[in-house]
């Protein structure tokens, strides 16, 4: 067992590569790597590729949420550790809050506390993760729910949204792919990357689906609420007496703040599928392996959720049915990419891009890396959520920088077109 | 494969029970609820129980610490995701804070910045694990590392502390445990649960040993600087050329805001062992899966790194200097209780339980639970640190509590004596 260097051992543990899938953040460094920087004063880089709206003013949270977080963390009682699997009063907040749109009362025991909504992913995956299991996840989608899979080893297998049909997900190809090793499905509603927003009608047919599968699902609303189109935003918790529900969600995008980490794993679940002690044992032992969100953060949530005016909401959902509705007509402009389906909530719209109008583009990748290079602006590649030759533009944005954004976007595609306009 | 009930998979899914591992916090509030809570006047609950003294006026972080964060949060710049791996002035600023320490220069990319050391532990050894891999734990120990070694499916191998050497690491032992799985060893200093401060020439050895055996030494240091002995603190880093070391630490306990959850996972690893660009991307991909800390308390990290005062460190120890006189001092009065190596360091010691002069007591668990009800006492019983018929008692407290504490205790132990004085 001789080998030629120190650490023989943790050499074998270096062999471990990390899983090969693609991260939204990875990519973007990579396009943000590849622009001139903000050196060129005439082209400032403008990034679509991200949903985190505070770089806007026009999607700043409000005085009086950061003035909570203030004086919970002046009173120097949330300075120590709090449960892990939250505080009460945040895990009571948090209950009260999603009740509301219930028709049933959620207990704050169904609520765990976590760092963000990427650590409720995270602590859901982990806790229903077993050897041999499997679980469905949207295609296209958002990738941590594959890293986070492949990290715990659970088989991933994917299932397509179809984009002609508001990108609802495609529910007899479910029920094919599923066997009785899957575990869950995972659903993004309103929809990251594609702007969906459900219908009643839909996500009762999947709670159907998940019941006729046995399976749970695992709803992600972390942009609950942001829903400006024919549909309202209806959250999967409704069915939770269909199929037993885990509610993902956070303070990040309803207000604003994805930086402070402050998120939940609820168990929607009225008829108790998830109660047996072994498996809510599992879950509070798992918390106490995660480092949560700070407690005076936690400690500001209860004053959070009752305090912020419907005002408020109303401005962040006015201001992105405005950028939405740019972007749609922006898009228009540009022969090389069509929207089959236009957003109606969350903060990103998935466009598809026709190469074959284009003389010197391979695929997205080439085209963002180009784009990028070019004209300083930053948009996602459709492969980065799952779908090649596709684009995910984020139009949390300022209007004239999305604006500017995509006047560079037209004059780029013209450069690159077969028939210069 | 019919069942009598709905979501028969996801049943299955519940059969994956929790670790059977003992968790503080669990034993914890099992003691808490075996006391009257604070109805009865005359004997409020005093928890010697767990290493959070935030609850003490004497154990306050400063004004100018709570002040850098309220600064970054009012600044409206900090609410936005950071990059996973932290902030880049934040894994500046905590590699010149190590770095002051050692005989070389940490890189900011050498940082990670965690939710709190929690997250720190988690991530090394999700990152660590493979399969068939084992891990060397201290005995007593922290628990949180079984638990986590345990949901990540890495054989533990606990090893003897020596409480007659100053709880030294039996590094003969370590030599016959250890096999080319063996990952990494994890040691813990200033100790938790033994109050020990390892010397240079302590250190060095387990390096030495390390490097032998070729595995990485996970170095805990989250009470870094609480030493109050003979012995100077000093990081494991220093021998990193000798053995690639990850160090973990956080504001927690220096900084008396163990709350706040900001920690850091560092390679301290001067040879560039860890520097396999493979494994580096691991350890990346892995933060994207984590929810970090607040963005907006790792803005204030520079701040409170450079301009928290040396009189405000000096307090904290001299003050837990003081409270472990008190305790040592207090449990050589107690015939039941012998320490058999005094705290120098961290804010807990482990004193060992005479159950054979005790008429009523069956051992550590009993006593503990017993002590709780009659008392409103709560110290942890040894089991919940790996060793039977011992206790941890904290003494980060206010002198005043910790002196009734040890009067109550004192006549909970001559009420149960054999032979009552």
């Amino acid at each position: 067992m001789e080998n030629n260097g120190v650490h023989q051992n943790f050499g074998q543990a270096q062999v471990i590569e990390a899983p090969t899938n693609i991260t939204i953040k990875g990519i973007l460094s990579l396009l943000m790597a590849n622009t001139n920087g903000d050196k060129d004063d005439k082209k400032k880089v403008i990034s679509l590729g991200i949903g985190d709206p505070t770089a806007y003013s026009c999607f700043c949270t409000t005085v009086d949420v950061q003035q909570a977080v203030v004086d919970t963390l002046r009173s120097n009682k949330f300075n120590g550790y709090s449960p892990t699997v939250g505080l009460p009063q945040t895990r009571r907040a948090i209950a009260e809050y999603l009740s509301s749109d219930l028709p049933y009362k959620l207990s704050p025991d169904d609520v765990y506390v976590t760092a963000g909504c990427t650590q409720a992913i995270e602590m859901v995956l982990s806790i229903l993760a077993r050897p041999g299991a499997n679980i469905l996840l949207p295609r296209p989608g958002f990738p941590i729910y594959g890293l986070c899979a492949t990290f715990r080893n659970l088989e991933i297998r994917y299932y397509d949204l179809l984009p002609e049909d508001g990108w609802e997900v495609n529910l007899e190809a479910i029920e094919a792919l599923a066997d009785h090793n899957t575990i869950a499905i995972v659903i993004i509603n309103p929809g990251n990357p594609c702007g969906n927003v459900y219908t009643r009608q839909h996500l009762e047919k999947i709670a159907e689906t998940a019941k006729k599968l046995r399976i749970a699902i695992i709803a992600d609303e972390v942009y609950g609420h942001l829903a400006f189109g024919a549909n309202p935003f209806v959250p999967m918790g409704v069915f939770g007496s269909i199929a037993p529900v885990f509610t993902l969600g956070s303070l990040s995008k309803r207000w604003l703040v994805p930086g402070w980490r402050l998120g939940w794993l609820v168990t929607s679940d009225p008829n108790g599928i998830f109660k047996n002690p072994k498996f809510i044992e599992r879950i509070k032992k798992y918390c106490d392996i995660c480092g949560g969100p700070a407690t005076f953060i936690q400690a500001a949530v209860p004053l959070i959720m009752e305090q912020t005016k419907a005002s408020f909401f109303g401005k962040t959902v006015n201001m992105l049915k405005h950028t939405a509705d740019i972007c749609c007509k922006k898009v228009e402009e540009i022969p090389c990419i069509t929207c089959p389906s236009k957003p109606e909530g969350s903060m990103a719209v998935m466009v598809k891009l026709n190469v074959s109008l284009l003389k010197d583009i391979s695929d997205d990748m080439d085209f963002c890396f180009k784009l990028a290079k070019e004209e300083s602006v930053i948009i996602l590649p459709g492969l980065a959520v799952g779908l090649k030759n596709w684009l995910r533009i984020t139009f949390a944005a300022e209007p004239a920088a999305l604006e500017e954004a995509f006047g560079r976007l037209k004059s780029f595609c013209q450069r690159h077109s077969k028939q210069q306009n």
